[in-house]
């Protein structure tokens, strides 16, 4: 794997991640979004449904979450969770947690992380960690941490100890790596603790990149963990710290605006269930990044394919509704998206979103998706998580164009525009 | 509509509904079955997964009770439920009820039938019957029909009067029909009623051949409400008074036992909601209907792909457990599935079924089933979806290729084989 960068603009890195999968075949645009799945799958879609969407990316994440429970049965399989997804070629990361699921509190020790399978909590020594992954076989995984710092009114103290805990689970991974012939040419990411203090970051930040690792996973930045301001803060001060050429992965992150907030900052990859969440809560991204139509009136409410649809005033309402978002709780609904339960799409026959071209969009409008979800059809999800995928990957493309085109700012005013309602 | 009989072997018909649709370019092959919907849409999947089965029928069943709620939409909409649905060009029959979902009893009068939509009850009288069909604008219909006569120990009378109801339904639905320019060139099939009445379903069936409707809907007969002997008697009963050269469409039986015992009885068509309620259960279809192997021993225990693989013994002890199904309430296993729930299929990397060409079989096995369906992971009813219906349509397939060979006796074998456990 290797990261080359073609430009840095205000802080924000535009690059490639090369010579990815035991190919070295593969690349992924930064910054960029891996593949969210859950055992394996993306929800709701066969593979050959997911490849109806252009631009997949090349990388699916995987959740050791989620597979924990299935070790013996991939153990003997033999062959990978890759296979045992029925995965097309793609490459395949492997994280600990699952960002769109429950990450109760309180079950960590010196030794040993939690995860929660469908029969109960599974607790992980950093053998147990790294058998798992020999039994999962991806091309890149991250090491085991201690994340637990969210909460309110973490200590100093233990802020301190789960720095020193993720390292030390480094040491002990990078040790087993070597020795596990599953693990020949996997790729490692190390990861940065450090809560909401800014010499732990800086400390945490420092020790790993000593370390023989390929890349960097920024963990403990979830939403609603800290306000947006000190976010950024701490992880413009962390990605300093960090070697330019190496990739960093922030978890935990998904909303356009805190993304474009966390690029600016020094943030390679970003996870994505934030589609899966809106899938689930029965709405459809509809937020707008379109730049292009008349750059000359970027400076004042130009006219977009959304707001000259009437939209602007649909998202200012949810807005109004539903809040901003900002410290929502994870599955809270944002105002960039459409409630598609909401009566007002009843005898809406546009599609999901005018110009899109998935093929929810291509094939359906808003009253019948709106008639799917009120009476509980098991196609509403199918539908909109594939538009809702094939509309934040766009963003992502939308995001790159922007910042070669040195633009970031017109796509933060477009993207942020369902804020002004307030 | 024509129906073109092609061969009668022991009751059966074997044959073909020709000059089907506006165009009347599609045809169905008889015994065959309609393709189940509930709002529109074959549940989990989209029309493009839907296509990549082979063979499917010609005609989609839509259902009245999961379109009523929608009328006003569908008014707006103007273009019918098809295109309302974003359905593949296909042939459209409506039902009055959807055969998968409950119908609570006791909500019928002289005047009026209920449906259920996500609201709550719907009555309807002929008049919104009749403007309801011409909103979905299906290409068939049946009539409206009084079909409560499954309770235990509904009287004589109460069976007489569902019989004069539906005539009377009928008659008015018939002069609504001529007056309604959106329903020019649509067929309306007749309601034969009667419940266990052996007089009131030969009356029902004589006056309903009276008027002037293109074929018969058999209703008052789903599983679970009579003994298999009666229904089988009565069915053949009533179809000999029916003309020969109209169709026969039964309602609410999906087994496929019931389904052989009432093509002997002379049903041409069914309904396929038995996929999807297996699906439901977690369970996939695996019933034996390969009688091609070795035709020389069929009278023996002939060796096949599924009992050369220990299925046999599988089924035999699923049928133990849940019984042989008969009298069942819809929705309960049956010895035709196996439920890939069970912790025998953790480290099984077989397909589903072998030598099954669906995308599921092509592409996954039995054990990543189970780990989606044990974690609840949304892509296990889509891949069951497929999968169950892939199987479901095949044995109507060798169902009439037995037919043609006149091997009926042998396919009947090796559908009941799972019985033979007990």
């Amino acid at each position: 794997m290797k990261l080359e960068i073609s430009q840095v603009v205000q802080g924000c890195r535009l690059g490639a991640l090369t010579g990815l999968g035991k190919t070295a075949q593969h690349s992924l645009e930064t910054p960029g979004c891996l593949l969210y799945t859950r055992c394996g799958s993306v929800p709701h879609l066969t593979q050959d449904t997911l490849h109806t969407l252009t631009s997949l990316p090349a990388v699916t994440q995987l959740t050791l979450a989620t597979l924990a429970e299935h070790q013996e049965v991939l153990e003997e399989f033999k062959e990978g969770a890759r296979k045992f997804a029925g995965l097309h070629d793609t490459v395949v990361y492997c994280s600990l947690h699952d960002p769109a699921a429950p990450n109760p509190p309180g079950y960590i020790t010196n030794k040993t992380v939690s995860v929660w399978g469908s029969g109960g909590r599974i607790e992980l020594t950093v053998a147990r960690y790294m058998a798992l992954q020999a039994a999962i076989q991806p091309d890149w995984y991250q090491s085991m941490a201690d994340g637990e710092t969210g909460q309110e009114n973490t200590s100093r103290k233990r802020v301190r100890k789960a720095v020193d805990r993720t390292l030390s689970h480094l040491d002990e991974c990078l040790v087993l790596h070597q020795k596990m012939q599953e693990l020949k040419e996997v790729e490692i990411f190390g990861v940065v603790e450090g809560g909401d203090v800014r010499e732990e970051r800086l400390r945490s930040a420092r020790e790993t990149a000593k370390r023989p690792v390929t890349g960097f996973v920024l963990d403990g930045f979830q939403s609603g963990v800290m306000g947006a301001d000190l976010r950024s803060q701490l992880i413009a001060a962390t990605t300093a710290e960090l070697p330019q050429d190496k990739p960093r992965l922030l978890q935990g992150v998904g909303r356009p605006d805190e993304v474009l907030d966390c690029v600016e900052a020094g943030v390679d990859l970003f996870e994505s269930f934030f589609p899966y969440q809106a899938t689930e809560r029965g709405c459809a991204l509809c937020f707008d990044f379109n730049i292009e139509p008349d750059p000359e009136r970027a400076g004042t409410r130009t006219p977009t394919v959304l707001n000259s649809d009437k939209e602007e005033i649909i998202t200012g309402e949810l807005l109004r509704e539903n809040g901003d978002g900002s410290g929502d709780a994870p599955g809270k609904m944002t105002c960039f998206e459409k409630d598609l339960r909401d009566k007002r799409y009843r005898e809406d026959f546009r599609p999901l979103v005018l110009g899109c071209s998935c093929y929810c969009c291509r094939n359906h409008q808003r009253a019948y998706v709106h008639h799917l979800l009120v009476t509980n059809e098991l196609l509403a999800g199918v539908l909109l998580m594939l538009h809702n995928t094939a509309h934040y990957l766009s963003f992502f493309q939308a995001l790159r164009r922007a910042l070669a085109q040195d633009r970031l700012p017109d796509l933060k005013k477009q993207v942020l525009q369902c804020h002004q309602g307030q």
